[in-house]
């Protein structure tokens, strides 16, 4: 089985899923992580440094390591989407879909017709997918993972709406945005308990949905107790958190 | 003339023209393959890896060889194409074009006004072009090429109101994705039966708009064919392709 | 005070504030042009060719100089703006803004809620700000400066609109643009009768609405005189002029 | 197996092994021809304008299909060549390697103690290796191939003393350069009739010594040829031949 | 104080100077390690993915931090070490110095006359330092330091002399290729007992001699260690290695 | 007439021929100072930051605009010589040749046999120049042109020496080197009697040698003198400092 049928496979069956995040355009940095042992990982083009060259050199590395390359474009870019697609990736996770209007957009550049309008010419994905053309336009769909993100008031209010949008594969639930939005931009706060509310709201109608539901979770301690609370695809940290992290533990025992 | 104006010239007698076509991000291949002897260089960056940068660094080696270059955008990426015809492109592909509102776009950011808004600052395309600002200004829309793609039942349906886009100077088919298109998703051909017959549709209409019929063909037969159909601008293959048939072509001997 | 913080305040108090203009993807053309003395650094990603990747590598260099970083964003492309602003950018200017929604568009990219909807994440702001991220999101938006665009008749007529909305902190007037389209497309004269007019009239407005009254000047010497005009923030040439210039007084020597 | 081990083996039983030629410093371009069924791909930093992280970025992609990269220094960068190892190449090849000594120094950068003095860090090859530190410290030698290049006179008549140097595994022939040197600078021709005679007697001495024969062809044709001769280790042509000799044959389809 | 000063003031008093240790070729990891509190930050061409202008486009965001620049050149690349200088690096660390006459070569390239033969032109240090030119061709020397490595049989038989070369300001000791040298390439093993008994001679060699003793340690823990025996300037592991620990640390908790 | 050969010419008529200097590495500065009007373009990758991609990139820049690209290399690195050569670079400028020995290592890289034993390969300098292999191999001594620097006591004691080597050129003085040199590291002066001095004499001596005589000038009004002097390849200040002139000229009008 390929990675992208791995990937797929996995998220269907509900095993806990847990993608590296990479924010830096440095493909090695990507490939390292990849060899680490995560399940996935993410390229971060919407709040982190990599560029769509950084993204396509990373993709092959990533998948050199049997791993599969997810990537967060940035806001409304979608037609990046369709194109990260034919270069590789296995899951595209598009922030700030609020509404099933948003939904069909995403849908539109990145699933085949006849569900969506996705261009042909997946120059990169077929070889990497071992599929012929034609396997790869029948089966194309059911290999790469869309996910919409919620995180304001108004993608909440449409969540049911989302989650009913033919081609949307999961929900990918942005704690930090949710918590400003719920609180009008009063605070920035992952656990406020508003979010935590809306977390468990976004698991259950994801599971009435039969679609995944995703987090993003800024420590591992953090990934699993969201796992645990029913999420599938779950995003830990960054690049840059773990290098910092890994340095101020050397830097306390050096001047220790 | 310069290139610009033979280019220009040369699709409005309907000269058979064949352009190369480039989805490496190096601009060593575009600079090769505008001295091979193609009367023009595309650069794809809907379905290519290569991104602005590589284009910006593609143009110049290809204006060097004397031959225009020519710039695929994303779907729905019209600033690019302003920002690259003031890098020195002499035309633009739109892919999925699929309505006169998105021809209106499209021409809003590639002509000048009054046909479009296309921002002021040609800055390598003045030195490019040999002309003055004025002379650009007054000229510039009757040098650039833009490209509107037919790929879908949709922009079949409305292909004469885009004809008629005042600004519009071509179409170029995608027949892959039209066959997918006009298959419903069951099949990607580019010589399907529905897409032969669209395309001399294509053909017909564009010769009673006095437009430049346009195609993507895979093979210089299949190219060659397409503009004994009346196809004037005609992409054949890719850099990508040409180097596989060139290596197994050799492997082929090496282990025959 | 941060760089930020002082920058903003400038123009808050009227001081005149010259820009350097870069356009080349180097980021050691912007750190020198940091470095020579100019009260900020803008980066043109409309009609320069820096690149997504440039920007973000050019911004360290011109805060460690400790200037702002300012991004001129291509037409339209908000998401680019946001993605700026997490790596540093001081302000933000945006090209062919024609209309209050429009910059209500452009707002909802730049300015965190509830002004605006910018998603959360800035990873290089934040340490460049010296801010906790509380801190940051109370006062992120008064830190960062946002730019319209005024260079149609349309944008003309909708001026005070625009200037109400509420995040917009200050109006830029292309005048080559003004010029084109005040002469419906006839000549590009950025010093036309009509296009000084236009400019009087936007420092009125921008006075009367408390907002910063922002413009291009092609030399130093124009520069100035807009500054007694009452623009305060004036770019000023661009580092391609620049290096043109310097180089024609050069090979004028050495021919003489 | 490992993609090394392979490649050693296969080079020690003397089966033909061919290799793709690469001088562009576009990864995906190695990537390609190593998915096209090339027994190895070689980077050629002596002739060609790929740079150092250009072969950085090709070693991943080569490996990721399964076949062995190999690095064509330029002439005398020793330091180079183990930088080169530790990223993963499976082989060098040294140009103008014209006595026992240069063979030497050759050696000492290319080969661990206590056969060469190459400096510890694999830091790429141990993981692509599969190897832990002692293992590859043991047997990483063996792994690794050197050719050292013979392409002067002066290197035709210390032949038999650069094969008796330790840690030299072959030969490789560069015949442009060798027939510029037998006909003191007045041609270059890499079939002329000295340059044959001295192809053969590399041949023969190599397999006295009992290591391995190569040598460049620029034609797939006279690259077999060649390995009917004798020659095991054989590069054939190059990406810029093959991708201009299939756009000439397009041409020649267009123009037909 | 500048950096430059201050860094080599705090090696001269003997204050125990930790260093990060870069390998990836983007410059974005150095600035951030940097940040995170280590004294210095080294960059790593030899056993390193980084290259001259990672290494070029790094300094300044290392500096921008307020922490010097070391670069580890490659073996004899004395040349590269120059243009260094010229770019900002504080420290340059030569690999494989095994004799008086590799000391001289490397003083040569890396001290301005009388001393060495430097070239003049600090293009970047300059305005670095603080310096007029006439003060830093006075006074350059005393800023930068320069690490002859001692990791060979050879060298630590030429210790003193090597110590006594006027220009040489410390030694650095390469542990890992010492015990393979100490031990015939029998082993690599950084506290093999042979090493650590060099280790101690070392430090008492350099002090005897007035200068800085040096060293790489693989672990904060063993870093502290070798601090405590009298190492003032110690290099502490590298990016790959503290963002692997980090990540597998994730990991461990995640299957937890 | 090719560029090569109109520049070999031109050299050999002894016209004052001035070049632009450039030391950032981006190619489109190079090509912007070719366009400007100078007699060529050097690239200084000893004391500038361009690297060798940079300038592989700004070579057909440079010669899109009919102009020759120079190169000065780094201290010693004969074979990047080599490689730039077959780039297209038309001259070659080494530094710090300090006897008849350097001078013909710099030879032996630099020309074909019989006059040295550069390797074969122009890849790039062949279609560049036009001719065939065969023309190219008879011909290309005389289209290279290759200048030794003279900036040390050495240089200057061995100048006659190093002028009698065949396949140099002509000598290219760097006069702050050699101030340093001849002051004993006490002062930098390009003007310093001493300087002035061996300025003349080398002219002398290279007339009397019948080769061209180089110099480096940091303003134009100091090329004019030196060519006046009989200088006939004089190099003149840099991209960095024409930038630097002209913002600051630009600053002195609007703070004026
Ligand atoms: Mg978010
Ligand atoms: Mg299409
Ligand atoms: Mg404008
Ligand atoms: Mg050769
Ligand atoms: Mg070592
Ligand atoms: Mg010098």
């Amino acid at each position: 089985m390929t990675v992208y049928a791995a990937f797929a496979d996995r998220l269907r069956r509900g095993d806990s899923t847990f993608t590296a995040w990479v924010g830096w355009p440095e493909p090695m940095v990507a490939g390292a992580l990849a060899q680490a042992g995560y399940d996935a990982v993410t390229l971060d083009m919407q709040h982190g440094a990599i560029d769509y060259l950084g993204v396509l050199r990373s993709i092959p590395l990533i998948m050199a390591a049997d791993r599969p390359a997810v990537v967060r474009i940035p806001v409304g870019e979608f037609a990046t989407a369709s194109r990260l697609l034919d270069a590789g990736a296995a899951a595209i996770i598009a922030p700030m879909v609020n509404s099933a209007a948003d939904a069909r957009a995403l849908v539109a550049f990145t699933k085949l017709p006849p569900v969506g309008q996705r261009s042909w010419s997946p120059y990169a994905a077929l070889p990497l997918s071992g599929l012929t053309a034609a396997a790869y336009l029948a089966g194309g769909n059911a290999l790469v993972r869309v996910f919409a993100m919620v995180e304001t008031r108004e993608a909440l209010g449409a969540l049911d709406d989302i989650l009913a949008v033919d081609g949307i594969d999961g929900i990918f639930v942005g704690p930090s945005d949710l918590s400003i939005a719920l609180s009008d931009g009063a605070q920035v706060d992952a656990e406020a308990p508003a979010v935590e509310e809306a977390l468990d709201h976004v698991v259950a109608r994801c599971r009435a949905a039969g679609k995944v539901p995703g987090v993003y979770a800024i420590t591992a301690q953090r990934a699993k107790t969201l796992a645990a609370r029913g999420f599938v695809f779950i995003a830990v940290g960054s690049d840059g958190l773990l290098l910092h992290s890994a340095a101020r533990q050397a830097i306390g025992i050096l001047r220790g």
